[in-house]
């Protein structure tokens, strides 16, 4: 069984690495602080038997050899970067929980038959470089690896030239690498296990979701004589915008969501009025047709508001990602794993997008959720409890045996 | 009469101190940027035979003595810093105008009986440092130096740390200076002179205007997984809050103005629901009374929509600067010296604000505008012709002799 206190332990001590007063982390892929927690990794997997190496995407390995080492490892994974004000357990649970399947092995003395790996993935969160799951997409063919380095965060820094400077990039080419099956565990990001009393979300699979940026470019003026009807007022058709996206997805309730994350005004000084205003855009859908209905649905309203506005509004949407189902007989190891261990669960679709999403197109794939207070993610007060985390490993350990085992 | 080339030249020269490759100017107070064109503006005016110093506030005095050197300086100003993306001649000409009154006089021979000073003003425009007209207004005592000196910047950097920085903080304390009258060159900024084929606009006043600063306080959350219902989405309070500012001003047409201008929001990552907005708003208008009622009316409309929003907004009038009235002298000596060379004239209120604001609450003031294309300022393209501006100059220059004559 788990050693759910080391397990906690190792998410106390990799919370160091970027670690906020408010006591959630602020650690984008590919900084400093990533760079630190990443030699935890190695340091840690190492001593625990594992060999270790990363990819050219800086997607990290770690594997402990199994008796038959010719099959193809069994994956565990998630990531460690996480959002500008992001907690300590998005992400990182999935790769310390499988770090805590490699201990829990080790301690039992029990070999597996696969080779098991545990994997970091690069960039998940998607907030320094867009989109998310930028690495486990490359490794799983849905993005070339050239598209990807050539990725910019939002002052102009290349991805490719971010991992250089942090000397993560290596020599296997990313996606030249088997795999039997891949599993992660994440916290719930959402309200409903909390809600429900649940230990254990059963993850089916995850909810579609498509990125936006949009460019509205009006003109900069002197805010104290610029007649009212003579202003091209940017910022006033982005907050425009930003009503519209919330429209929409209250007009697919209570599925559809929508957000205006990230906006940058221009100048951005008191008494001009803004010339030009960068924002993204996200819908998500658990069915892709509604996903289309709501895209629709936002076309004819900034189609209104542009035929009025002095301004113009270039938009495109910049990622797509389906509605993800998940492989049968490995969301039976998680449910059967979950019983044996008599945790209340439920069947869940994941409203965050995760690395499982892409692997799920090369490998038979599942996730396993445990709660979080008040379902708060990308937050620094995000919150999740010990025993949880530890039950929610267990289950992982379990439908990791149980596939090693088929 | 004025040499309307020099002048002209003297504009080209100072734009390349932060000039930008779209024609602009970006030369925000108290940078490298401002203290290259404080070092020419010392050199330029040296040459000219001025003794030049800068108070503590870090503005800059040159000094062309009169024949009676005991009464206080007639003052010609305005400032060289600039908009983030700004223009060539916002403030500018009202320095380098003054330079080109020195070389008139020069160049005649003509002494005045007062001396005769140029002065260029520390932190005209507020967009470094909040509010605008600044040192002016520690100069005619609307502000203490202690406050204006722990003003910060959006980086924290304080007024008197940058001051320091580029080493112009001065001996003289600001406002200990004597000062028999003040004329400022500008140009309007506003339409209104290009729209009537004027060249020059005889001010006198300055429309009221306010300041004001909000934060909006939500939670942040995650973009893919909390409920439409369950959000405290800052943003989407904050573009309510924009469109609110607008529809007051139009309430308030045809001279009612209100502009968002900065917007900060946090985390600003695109699948972060975001947590926390600050931006800034300002309403304008010729009558008090009337920006009273805009106001009321913003208040109004702020405590519906926060009754509804699962956010807390505070906010606070930031800066209060009431409508300014100019002394019926000085309009006169500029209405006659636009007469006197035939320029086509009219009265004007000032829509921006200016250091002839602040001055005119200490001594005889006035202030006279020169079209510019389009009505357009506090842009890269602002643009005014070299015949207006030295048409403006020589108004300048009559104005001046006449008030030393009285
Ligand atoms: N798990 C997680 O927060 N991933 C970020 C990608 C997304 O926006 O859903
Ligand atoms: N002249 C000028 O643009 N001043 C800036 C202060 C204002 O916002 O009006």
């Amino acid at each position: 069984a788990i050693d759910g206190r080391a397990l906690w332990n190792d998410i106390i001590e990799t919370a160091r690495f970027g670690g906020t007063p408010k006591g959630g982390v602020r650690r984008l892929t590919l900084t400093g602080e990533d760079r630190q927690v990443r030699d935890w990794f190695v340091a840690t997997t190492t001593a625990l038997g594992c060999s270790v190496h990363h990819d050219s995407m800086g997607n990290q390995f770690a594997r402990l050899p199994g008796t038959d080492d010719s099959l193809p490892p069994i994956t565990i994974g998630s990531h460690l970067d996480t959002q500008p004000t992001g907690g300590k357990f998005d992400g990182i649970i999935g790769v310390l929980g499988g770090i805590a399947v490699l201990r829990a092995l080790r301690e039992s003395g029990h070999s597996t038959r696969h080779p098991i790996e545990i994997i970091n993935w690069t960039n998940e969160e998607g907030s320094r470089f867009a989109p998310a799951m930028l690495s486990s997409g490359v490794f799983a063919g849905v993005f070339t690896e050239a598209e990807a380095m050539a990725k910019t965060d939002r002052d102009g820094v290349r991805f490719g030239d971010a991992l250089d400077a942090i000397g993560y990039r290596g020599e296997e080419m990313c996606g030249q690498h088997p795999t039997s099956a891949y599993f992660e565990l994440h916290i719930e990001q959402g309200p409903i296990l909390e809600a429900e009393d649940k230990t254990i979300g059963i993850v089916t699979g995850v909810q579609g979701m498509r990125w936006y940026e949009a460019t509205i470019t009006g003109r900069d003026s002197h805010a104290g004589t610029t007649p009212m009807p003579m202003r091209a007022d940017a910022l006033l058709v982005a907050a425009q915008i930003i009503i519209a996206v919330n429209e929409v997805a209250l007009a697919h309730a209570p599925d559809g969501l929508g957000t205006v994350g990230l906006v940058e005004n221009r100048p951005n000084s008191r008494n001009v009025v803004p010339g030009e205003v960068f924002l993204t855009l996200e819908f998500r859908h658990p069915d892709d047709t509604v996903l289309d209905a709501m895209e629709a649905d936002f076309r004819t309203r900034l189609e209104a508001l542009c035929a009025d506005a002095p301004v113009t509004v270039d938009w495109a949407r910049t990622w797509d990602s389906p509605a993800v189902h998940f492989d049968p007989a490995c969301v039976e190891a998680v449910r059967q794993a979950a019983e044996s261990f008599g945790y209340p669960a439920r069947e869940i679709v994941s409203g965050a997008g995760h690395d499982a999403a892409y692997m799920a197109k090369i490998t038979p794939t599942a996730m396993i959720f445990v709660p979080c207070a008040g379902g708060l993610s990308h937050n620094e007060e995000e919150s999740a409890t010990e025993a949880d985390i530890a039950a929610g490993a267990n289950v992982l350990l379990r439908a990791v045996l149980a596939t090693d085992a088929r």
